[in-house]
């Protein structure tokens, strides 16, 4: 019972400490949206320099929405965790050390989009998120029914069935990624056309759940499925 | 009863998320005070520089009022809210989208006010504002009655006046941002006096909310009337 | 009752909102430690730079240690708040602002202190820690006891006395403004003074408390001592 | 009872605050991965640039896992913590100044090594790990039994041991910052080695820990190895 309460603070402060930084990490895409500079200024200037910077607002746009999604997941994935241990500890560390540097390839593709070199940041931006996606294997694996982290009550089959989705993901990116060699903008609209599925997937997801918790579901269904 | 339970539990996880992101969003507002750099410097081309910064000034304090006061105007709506559904999720998303990205104009405002390109940089903060204002109508459309959030007790009318502040708050905000083409500082200043006139109404609301809480009056009259 | 349970929920979000700021505005006063840009480095040149920096070192400690005992005390008196209002809300948010804009003199400092600007600097510093102090006056104003904001059994005279020391504070830091016009490290020397005096004060209440905490003395005489 | 009970809220606030510091320290080391600049780019000008930058990299990776590591670290031994006094305050305080200020020899690593300053950024990065060093021994020094913060039940030999450890760990980063003076690459070897067996040790600790949980132990023996 002790070591029930303790495992679930445990979780609760992984959860929080997570929070601040999926938060941060979110944040902070907005400071590469840079002010245009200019030695001397007009209107006209300022309108083409503005619209010109589309790739900038593409790449926070699409980062804002990988982070956000993947904020959801990380929630619904630990609201079925009742204890921490090492492979978690890391595999949780891992996947924050790639959310966070997904700000950098987002900066590239910022300024690298609709240029000579919109091959090298887009190949660039899919190897980052190659390597989110990898983090979320290993989380996964962590999370293996037969390790005994898992609260009591969650299905084996809602872990296969998640870890299948997440090794999917993988070998989706790693197309992704090898497309974008050939064609740049292919490759970026299969990664985009990725969220926007995920993004569905996660909005159909809150909306079953909703449904759930009105009929009053006992507390371990709802958070089966809180994938 | 459970189902409550996790609801509310969800709430309280969606507001300390989006509470983080809030807080990064109106710090980091304060990397736009740039120092200046000379490459010799005597006092008097210092004290000249800091003077005429006062754009970067006035942005900062105008945005971190506005975050401040949106801030608490979440808060309230949030309180009462008793479940998360897709809707909601993303609708919040979206508002913290603009809230974050409320950065860029502001710098850009920091920068180009006060020169030829200022009404460039006005317009361009008013869409801006303009995006917070649609984040807000649809997180709003979220918590229609008939969705099935709401706490119970939360009275229909409450939702339905706040759907008509913010909905006038887009009207307002396009109608400065259509004057601010012809006379940016008109535009301006109708979109300043917006955030002086509403921090007005949070103070109003603040201190009636308290005194009802002096009179010790039930938990839901109190946050009906906490926006 | 129910008043009583939802005030202290606000004052808890008030709390928590404002450690966040205080956390990220502590944190990114690093952003202004900048590495030194060479075209050709030798090691001599870099340690010779890294050395020439130590006012931006200097300015990082200061506004480091100035923020961190304004957190300690911050909750200190939070600890005393039963309600939020709208004056106590919106002199938090002053309270707030010059926390986070303390960043902007504080990178000031570190560029034009030990330069012929640096008066104008060490100034600039003073004028917003004396803003900093003007709005811990605000703060303290919306805790006057007659305002009902407080938790039963807090004593008057201790708010009082933490009125009386803030408005010093302000008229200290007012004479270290003016003497920086005339002598700029005199003034920072008594401003830096104020910081090492006050971590001194907040150092012997923690460790008094400490003490009757030891003694399970009652909850109130212990927050009462808390500031 | 109530000084026990305001002793643990303390000792949570303290425990979130520093939460959100570390959490913002971990998540702006990104800033320094910067996207490289060209006047005219091509595709090899950029995978050459990208590649080049791996000092950055590496230096990214290193500071992460650092203060990751730390926060496991942190976050064990203050809950052995009841109460909180001004030593323990003041040391904490010094130890999220160490941390947050490792971003500064981070970029400065990033940015030189592999130049003909490396030595000179190694070493200046060996300095800044021996003050977080430095910092957790006056931690540890707050937690000595003999000082009453401790929870009942934590045995001493636990505290004794990992303040050897700590004073181990300031002795072998003094000597590889030495070492460094005169073989950069072998110094920073040394400093990287340390982490990848703390890292080692944390998830020992971490799997251990679990085991116990899974067994039901009581509350104390669990937290006094969560070191």
């Amino acid at each position: 019972m002790t070591g029930s309460v303790g495992g679930r603070h445990e979780t609760a402060r992984l959860e929080a400490f997570s929070d601040g930084i999926i938060a941060i990490a979110i944040t902070i895409l907005v400071l590469d949206l840079r002010v245009p500079q200019f030695e001397v200024i007009t209107s006209g200037d300022l309108i083409t320099a503005i619209l010109h910077q589309w790739p900038a607002y593409f790449a926070f746009l699409l980062s804002f929405t990988t982070i956000l999604i993947m904020w959801i997941n990380h929630h619904a994935r630990l609201a079925l965790v009742e204890r921490v241990d090492g492979l978690l500890m890391f595999g949780n560390g891992l996947l924050m050390l790639t959310i966070v540097a997904l700000s950098y390839p987002t900066a590239l593709l910022g300024e690298y989009l609709n240029t000579p070199a919109e091959r090298v940041a887009v190949v660039t931006y899919g190897l980052f998120v190659l390597g989110t996606s990898a983090a979320w294997n290993v989380f996964m694996l962590a999370l293996r029914p037969g390790r005994g982290l898992l609260k009591p009550g969650v299905p084996p089959e809602l872990i296969a069935s998640t870890r299948r989705r997440v090794a999917l993901g993988s070998v989706i990116y790693l197309g992704a990624t090898g497309i974008a060699l050939v064609n740049a903008r292919l490759g970026l609209g299969i990664i985009t056309a990725m969220w926007v599925f995920w993004a569905f997937v996660a909005y159909r997801t809150l909306n079953r759940r909703q449904r759930w918790s009105a009929e009053a579901s006992s507390g371990s269904d709802e958070t089966a499925e809180a994938e």
